[in-house]
């Protein structure tokens, strides 16, 4: 695969960045990931919307010019790499650049930003989604900027890893007695036909598929309440599903070996699946 | 500066890391920091054991053939940079590798972790050693595995950055009402003459120059109270100091532009600097 690092195209094993990366050594840095569909950047402005708010959060100055070009440039990838067709994904890192010597500090001196971006194809998870996966719960110890897209997801990776070491799919996030979302996802509740969600906060990252189905749910007349659930009511839930930009939206049938409603995917989050799966295709 | 990055010794501009580096993508690593004075490797196996902590805390496996070289490493970048006379500090970073495609899981099939080090010269703070510095209290948004010393630092560098921006040294940190910690440093304050720092946990990084201060204070008869500092008793101490690898014991006169006791470095302190100065010089 052909990725764009800094002004070129290479080959992805070719892509390196200096030691005194910024990311590499502080993590400091943010992403996006956007899904594409027969070369359509899906919910692109909300996108680039999220990656100017996580530059102007970290004080990354991405000039004007650089940044109006980071779309095209994931567009050239997708090109180039023969992915106009089907499905793909693409990933997009910006860093405050490299420094030398490593502070703390921002460095004295203006770097450029590093900008990284691949494109690579991209296989839904089809069965996944009609048939849903399996959880278990993780206390959420992450930082209480979650807002913000960053490359510092040591606790994302630790817990998405500790789900794959029970055997499920991922992780429900707990943080003072109430569901967050999951290493790389929001989580949606329902009960008697209301969806529950965490609210938009710094406690976490609200994604656009998040916010899609909330759009979602507004058309269709399903009622949308922002109350965290709590950890005592998970299990009192009739529906439990997850949803992210490449995740989709995926029904959860059992956290800890327990039964969500009757264990398997309900009619809320079928009915929502099949709206967004149309918007996904182009309705 | 020559550098060490996975079995090469390279110039610092030449050391050059994978896009796919997981510390890259997810700050998915961990660091030490290693004073040396006059070639001597200042409390070196204090530092190899939190590296191995470290290790442990991610599940990265370092093999123990590489990690009983890592400290031979750093002898030799000291030699090869001309650094075996005065002061030099030994930087030490492992990542758990890089791997393609990026997943927030583990990599699937078993990858060498990256190691690098960098040797550099270094000027101690002797004029604010002697003189004491100025901060903020800036609220500690980091996670809640703070005892772990990874390269997920963005809350400290962000918080660091403030405080340079205030035209003061450093932050001091505030979590849930009480003092933790500095973005890069511990934090005694002193009360009647006894010692208050927070308690090793997983919400401070609990440095080596704390644990040798409070061995210190020990020796020398001086009680220390592990119980936070309340952000309410921050103007009622008698002194306050931090702490650290390359901080050494920093006083502090002023929080907030508020002095703490008569705003100037204090007796308890300057007694603890005298003995801990005498330690680092080999005495």
């Amino acid at each position: 695969m052909q990725v764009y690092l800094n002004g070129s195209y290479v080959e992805h094993t070719e892509a390196k960045v200096s030691v005194g990366d910024r990311a590499f050594v502080f993590g400091d840095g943010i992403y996006e990931v956007i899904r594409v569909v027969n070369g359509r950047f899906i919910m692109e402005d909300e996108h680039m919307d999220r990656l100017d708010e996580g530059l102007a959060g970290l004080k990354i100055d991405l000039s004007k010019e650089q940044r109006d070009q980071v779309a095209d440039i994931g567009r050239k990838l997708v090109s180039i790499n023969g992915l106009e067709n089907g499905q793909a994904k693409v990933y997009i890192q910006v860093t405050r650049g490299s420094a030398w010597p490593r502070t703390h500090t921002f460095p004295d001196s203006p770097v450029e930003p590093t900008v990284y971006l691949a494109a690579e194809p991209f296989t839904p998870h089809k069965k996944l989604h009609e048939e849903g996966v399996d959880a278990i719960t993780v206390s959420d110890v992450r930082w209480s900027r979650c807002n913000l897209k960053t490359v510092n997801l040591l606790p994302n990776t630790l817990a998405k890893q500790q789900a794959r070491d029970a055997g499920v799919n991922s992780a429900v996030m707990i943080r003072d007695g109430v569901i967050t979302e999951s290493p790389n996802a929001n989580i949606f509740g329902v009960k008697d036909g209301v969806l529950r969600t965490y609210p938009a906060s710094n406690y976490i990252l609200s994604g656009i598929t998040r916010q899609a189905v909330i759009a979602i749910a507004k058309e269709e007349n399903i009622e949308v309440n922002l109350q965290p659930i709590g950890e005592h009511e998970l299990y009192e839930l009739d529906e439990l599903f997850f949803t992210g930009t490449t995740t989709d939206i995926q029904p959860i049938n059992r956290v800890n070996n327990r039964a969500i409603g009757p264990g398997k995917p309900g009619p809320v989050v079928q009915r929502i699946q099949t709206i967004y799966n149309a918007k996904l295709a182009g309705g």
